[in-house]
This record gives structure tokens, sequence and C-alpha cells, in this order.
């Protein structure tokens, strides 16, 4: 010991360096939230064009201007008057819920923006769901506005029909413009308050936009199909959609300005933090109204969509369609020509290797992800390994159809067993940090082994994992505890 | 107002929402730090290569095993063998300072993690200091522990003997395999305590790492250059690095495993946090002892190198080396031949536009980037303009030149210049948020026009701006205050 006092002086320095001047401040400290994603976009990247959106399949040619096409520019002015809509003509406030029903259109991603603008909630609702289940979820969500797309009017003024008075939400009505009215709505007369631009030519986009004051404030309100029950509320947090949207960045080596084609339903868990994710890269949103095969091939050709997300349905319905060899066969040589490369995220249920050797037939590289509601959507993958490179087709697309490894910023990832009682103590990758967050599985678990034999329960932890579910129906609750 | 007491429901239900057992926990928040990148690398590409170092110009032939080559399992064994050597054998606390003085070799990319794992702070010092210098650093930061590369031996002696003997760090031997000990330097005799490699053949690879509590503790501690008076410390947060790590991810499309060659010092600015950005994305560091042009070329063919980063005066001195016609000739005709790119982040000064014309004729395609120490290295880009395109090359490099766009997750940049009194109130971009952390200038300053002419002083706000500087030089204080 030659140094004497030397560690006195390291634990005095210790302590003034984390001084009250040394404190988070609104000058190094920005609670994160997939708003500023926006911002950006618009400050950096203005004319850029942020959301196309037309009837793809009539209108299949390369180079056509789209019935919409929107700059970012535009579409911040857009999410501003919405925001201030919400607050002056209903009253929103921090917090408040608002419910959207509706297909891919460019209003519903408008809304994903606007309604955090606004500093509420936005609860996207699955359109597939009855009137008895849509009424349920308003109820419970406590929805203050309901935007709803014409299509769902007779199930829309049923679900109300069902509500207290004191329950239901002010409705506003999106008429699709590309599409028209719908069959079962109409351009008014169905109980809305008012209908959508008309909400937006009232608000004003000077208005600034309400940040989070805290970044664990809650931002997205999902509910679960309800396959286990009564559908459960899951609520994400600012922090948790804004670093998920990053991962999926990350995890797919998204490129700046993807065109993403919007296959996967932006209800279906906040399109698995997407409309953030292509925002975050300054993207553009090709908007879709419904999975019909033509209108994906031309939406990929003529918009030369470079990403999309979806189901193994999805890729099942396009191997299956008409136009799939000539779709192929134009992808493929654009593909050799150095040009266009289109990747696909495939999750939801899992895709059997049949589907990923025949997409890539197609000219299309699908990579397997799991996740659920409960993850902000994905939050694993099936990483790809350089040892597979040289397999023939089918090996390749088996192990491609495997899970999988943790986002990056999931922090713990395990499938957990039982431990026998006086056997093998708790392990698994999540017990690999003294201070990560009271890691490890605990005493009564272990993790399995990693053979693709041993089976258990998935256990997940870290920044990609829910804040909880909505109260009054939370019987999963004990598994976010600490004490699992 | 048909709702009667709807807004009620709704506010009893925000509060609920935000119920105890909805705040933060280990299952569903961890703290942000660039630990968790190399656990995961480790943990999903354990075979994959981390890190390879050898004498490039020594030897160029591409398909040979470097002299030091590991994977990211090794990588990770040897971080948890230093952090659980420098707890044990030299007492490293929570905040302590671990000094590294050294090259871009292996054991300082190590060092960036495995000071972290001990849940230390890591100074990296500017090779090219004198002795006065590097021992008024080590006596500021009240280094703990000094690792320094052989080749430094004479000024680190000469620093030592300045200090009291309760002020010198420990002394770490670090001996170069590949270059071997350097003039000035040797194998010992020189005070050091310990070699490096012995250092880690005590600490035991299973001791868990330590991860940070609060991811705003300090995770290094950076000096500048001190051209206006003293260096001056600047303190990362494990937040703060993790973060910027992202956004070079994001800023430059880098995709998965890249293989990044280290022309930038790795002491200058924690590497503008590149050892995280390039383990966020499981790529290859590919070290680098010296910026030797004829070194560079080999390892950029050889290691088939996929990004770097420097000052314009590397690029300058690639672009003058003998080799580099022969070397542009060979990169153009691979990135024809659809493989491999290069492309270089050059900041640190204004590049000017015709290195950016000719550095684009080498093959190499830079993009331009702004920040300083006090951002955690670079957090504004010059963002590429599709209308740039089909400029001629010199116009073009001349639009690259420019400055330039914030980082995603830097939440607000504006030059600022003294508002007239009664003339034009705040403004600029970092005013539009009403909650974005008590955004917009101040009542003093207004935004710059953006014409390219009128000058101000830069201003940055959020996530990539450090914590502070540490104590008792800190005359720049008030521009991290909110009241600027």
């Amino acid at each position: 010991m030659r140094r004497g006092s030397s560690s006195l002086v390291g634990a005095s320095r210790r302590l003034s360096s984390e001084a009250a001047f040394l404190r988070r401040r609104s000058a190094n400290h920005a609670p994160l939230t997939p708003l500023t994603f926006l911002a950006r976009a618009a400050d950096v990247y203005p004319d850029r064009v942020a959301i196309v959106y037309d009837d793809w399949a009539a209108s299949p040619a390369a180079e056509w201007t789209p019935a919409t096409e929107r700059t970012w520019a535009e579409t911040s002015e857009r999410v501003g008057r919405l925001a201030s809509g919400l607050r002056h003509r209903f009253g929103v406030e921090r917090g408040d819920t608002v419910a959207v029903l509706s297909p891919n259109t460019p209003a519903f991603l408008e809304a994903h923006f606007g309604v955090m603008a606004a500093g509420a909630v936005i609860n996207p609702i699955n359109t597939r769901l009855d009137a008895p289940a849509l009424a349920y979820i308003l109820r419970h969500s406590a929805a203050k506005v309901l935007l709803a797309d014409s299509a769902h009017a007779t199930t829309v003024e049923e679900a109300l029909s069902e509500l207290e008075l004191a329950e239901r939400p002010r409705l506003v009505s999106l008429v699709d413009t590309v599409a028209g009215p719908h069959a079962g709505g109409g351009g008014g007369g169905w109980g809305e308050e008012c209908e959508y631009e008309e909400l937006l030519a009232g608000g004003c986009p000077e208005e600034p936009w309400r940040y989070p004051e805290d970044e664990w404030e809650t931002q997205a309100l999902n509910y679960t199909s309800g396959t286990t029950g009564r559908p459960k509320g899951v609520l994400f947090s600012h922090r948790g959609a804004a670093l998920n949207s990053i991962n999926n960045a990350l995890i797919w080596s998204l490129p700046q300005h993807p065109s993403y084609l919007w296959t996967l339903p932006l209800f279906h868990c906040s399109g698995w933090c997407f409309p953030h994710t292509v925002t975050l890269q300054a993207g553009t949103h090709v908007c879709l109204r419904s999975v019909d095969p033509a209108a994906v091939f031309a939406a990929i050709l003529s918009q030369r969509v470079s990403h999309l997300c979806g189901a193994p349905v999805v890729a099942n319905m396009l191997l299956h369609a008409p136009g799939a060899a000539h779709f192929g066969a134009a992808l493929t040589s654009a593909a050799a020509g150095g040009g266009q490369r289109v990747k696909m995220l495939c999750a939801g249920a899992p895709p059997p290797a049949a589907v990923l050797e025949a997409m890539e037939g197609l000219g299309v590289e699908v990579t397997h992800v799991y996740g659920l509601t409960e993850s902000y959507g994905p939050a694993v993958a099936c990483s790809w390994q350089d040892a597979w490179a040289g397999l023939p087709p089918r090996e390749r697309a088996e192990l491609m159809a495997r899970q999988g490894h943790r986002y990056p910023l999931l922090e713990g990832l395990d499938v957990a067993v039982e431990a026998e009682a006086g056997g093998e103590a708790a392990g698994g990758e999540a017990a690999g940090g003294e201070a990560a967050g009271g890691g490890g599985l605990g005493p009564r678990w272990r993790a399995a082994r990693r053979d693709g034999l041993e089976l258990g329960e998935v256990v997940m932890r870290g920044n990609a994992v829910m804040k909880g579910y909505l109260p009054h129906i939370s019987p999963y609750l004990p598994h976010i505890s600490p004490t699992l």
C-alpha cells in the first residue's frame, strides 16, 4: 500500500461529482418520447414524403402521384391541429384516453402522434371486434373521444347504445377520401359529433405540443386479444415506446428513409411501435386499407417499398395470390440490378419453414420475430447466424423459423423451468448482472437448457416490458413483480 | 355537453392507472447503459469476431488470421476478468476513476467495458499530452488506477513523479503484443505494479458485473483539449452514453455487424461513443495502433472495413498517400461488384468541400458531423437531402460540408443571437414544445435566421448533452443552466 489516503481522495471526489448542479435538468435531460421523432423529421426533412395513400390496386403504374401524399412538414402541421382540436373542442387533458377504430389510413397514423401531442393516451382498437367487445373496451378504457372510420358505423352505433350516457366517448368520424364512405357508414347521421377534417380545421397548428413531464407517463393503451379471458389493457410508457421503436430499427438494420408498407394493422399493439420507428428514420409510411394481394404487389413495386411487417398468414396470402409469380420475377430482377430489396418482419405465429423458404424465392427477405402486446410488440428476433449461410434453403429456413434472441434493449430473456428442490440454483442470462435490476430468476426457477428440447415459461425483463395492466383486470400482475 | 360526469370518470381512471404497482420496477425498467450492449453481443453472437488486431501494413494479404482475433464470448470473459481484477487487486469502488493512456489497442477497447463493469468511471487520456498536463489530469480526476501503454513509459514516469504519493494512481502497464515494447518503455521496471495480462489472469470472469443503479451515474470522464484554459473534465452518464451510441447507429444507417476501423483515437471523447455503437450492432472492432496510410489501406481491404471515423486531416492524409490511387481503384471495383462499401464520419474540423469530393473519388462515402466532448462526441450531422443528388460533384460537396441537423436524441439545437430590445421574441426549434424540458431560448435570445449568413452561438439541449464538468473548474457551467 503505497497510496496512503488516496482512497479518501477518491471518495470525496465521488461525492462532489454528484453535486446538485450535476443533476438532470432541461438542458441535459429530455423525457424519451416518440413525439420527438416527429418533431425532428419535420425539422430535418420538411419536404420529404411522410405519408402516401391510394387505392394501390386500382393505380398500379409506377411514377404516378398517389391521391394522398403529405410531407413531414404537412404531417407535423396536421398533428398539431389534431392535438389542438382534441384539447379545445373535447377538453382532452393529460392522461385522458382517445380511442381509434380504423383501418390503416393516414388519419390513423396522424392520430398516433396527435393524441400524444395532446398529452393523451391512444387506445387503438381491433376493427374485427363485435359491438359488445367494443363497448367493453370503451367503458374499461374510459375513452373520452373515439375516432372511428365510417366503415364501422354500425358496430360503433351498437356499441355506444350499450353504454350509459356518462360512459360514451365523443365521436369523430373518419371518412376515407380514397375508399369513400363504406357500406354500413355514411357521410354523417350515425351519431358523430364532427368529421375528422372538420376537427383539424378548427385546431391551431402553432399550439405547442404537450410533451410528457416524465418519460414513465402512459403513452398508449392496447388491449390484448382476450384469448385467456376478457381483453386486458396493456399500458405503454413514453420511454418504452421510444426504446422499442429504436429496437425495431436496430434489429432490422433499418436505414434512413425506408419505404414502409402498412400490411400490419395499426391497431395491433400500436403497430408494433412502427409508426414511431419509421418516423424516427424519416421513412415514408405507405398506407394500405386492407391486405389485398394485388394492392400489396402494386404498392411494393410502385412505391418502391423496402420494408413491411405482418403475420405468417400475410406471407402465405401473398405466396398463393394470382400475381405472385409475376411479382416475384419483377422483384428479383430489381434486386439483381442493385435496386429494390424488400424485407419483412414476420410474427404473431411461428412461420413455417416452408413459408420462409418460399418468400425467399419471391424476393422477400423474412426475419422471424416474437413478442406480445405486453412487450410493445416484437422484442425477440431470430438473429441470423453466419454459420447458416452455406446451408441448403430448407435447412436454413428451419433455423430461421426458430426463436430467438432478445432485442438490444430487452435486458433479460429466459425460458424458466421450476428448479428441483435442492437442485440447480437460479441461473440464466438474466442473472448476469449484480445490479442490472435485481436480475436473475429467483430461487424457485432456473433457466432451461438451450438444447431446443427443454420447455418452460418465457420470462422477459427490461425496458421493452409494459408498465402493467390497466387496473380491475390484473390477474397476471404478479408476473411483472420482482419477486417472481 | 351530452357526457355529464364523463370527465370525472376520466380523471379518476387517470389517477388509478398511475397506481403504485405501475411504477418502474426491475421487471420493466433497466437503467440504460452501454454495458448491456456487450452482454447482449456475447449472448447472441458468442462466436462472432469482436476484435481483431495486427500490424496491418506488414500483413496486407486478405484471408489471413490476424495476430489477435477474439470473439464476443472471449471479449466478455476478459472484460469480466478486468472488472474483477480492478475491484479486488486495486479496491476499485463504484464511482472511482480509472485512467487509460494508450493507442487504439484491444486492451483499450476492453477497458471501455471493464471499467464500467467494475462500476467505475473511465478516464481516457490524450496520448499527445506532455507530463505536466498528464499529471494535472491524474490529480484532477483523482484516478485510482492508470492503465498505460509501455510506449508512454517516460511521460508516465515523469508525470507520476510530479504527484504527491497520495495522489498517485496504481500503475498497470499495457505491453502491446503486436508492436512489442516500444522505445521509451520496456518490459517492466518503469514503476508499474503489474502488467495488464497479469491483472486479467488474477480476475474472476464469473463475478457479476456491476450495473449502474441509476442511469444518471457517471460513466466516463473525458478532458477537453484545454484550448480555452486548463482541460475541463466532462462527465458522461450511462444514459447519455447509451443514447448517443444509439444516435450514431441511427444517423449513419449503421447495419448489424459493421467492420469498424479505429482511425479515431479511443481517447478522444470516449471514441465518440463508438466502442459502444459498434458493440451494440455486434460489429467487429478493427484496432489500429497508429494512422499510417499504408496500414489503413491494408486494413480496409483485408478486413473488409465498412465504417471508420476521423478528422478531415485523416481523410487528407489518405488522399495524398502514395498508395491512394491503387487503393481507390481496388475499392471502387469492389463497390461496383455489389461488395464492400466504405463510409466515413468526418468531424473535428469542417472538412473542405474539395476533400469531400476527392474522398468520393476514392470510393469512400463521407458524412460530415459536428459535436464536442460536451455532447458525447458528434451530435449534429449534415443530413443528406434528396435534392442534392442531381448536382455536380463540387456543388454537392459544398452542401455536404455544411452543418447540420441534430441527432435524433439531441432534442434541441439552435443558433442563438441576442434578441433586440423590444424586437423579435424567443423562437427557434427548441421552443416547439410546451413541456419538452422548459424548452425555448428564453427571453434574451432568439434563433438565428436559417440563411447561412446570420451568426450566433450554438445551443444544444437534450439527452446528448453532458451531465456537467467535474467541479473546481467550471467557468462554463452557466451554459447548461436552464436559465440561459
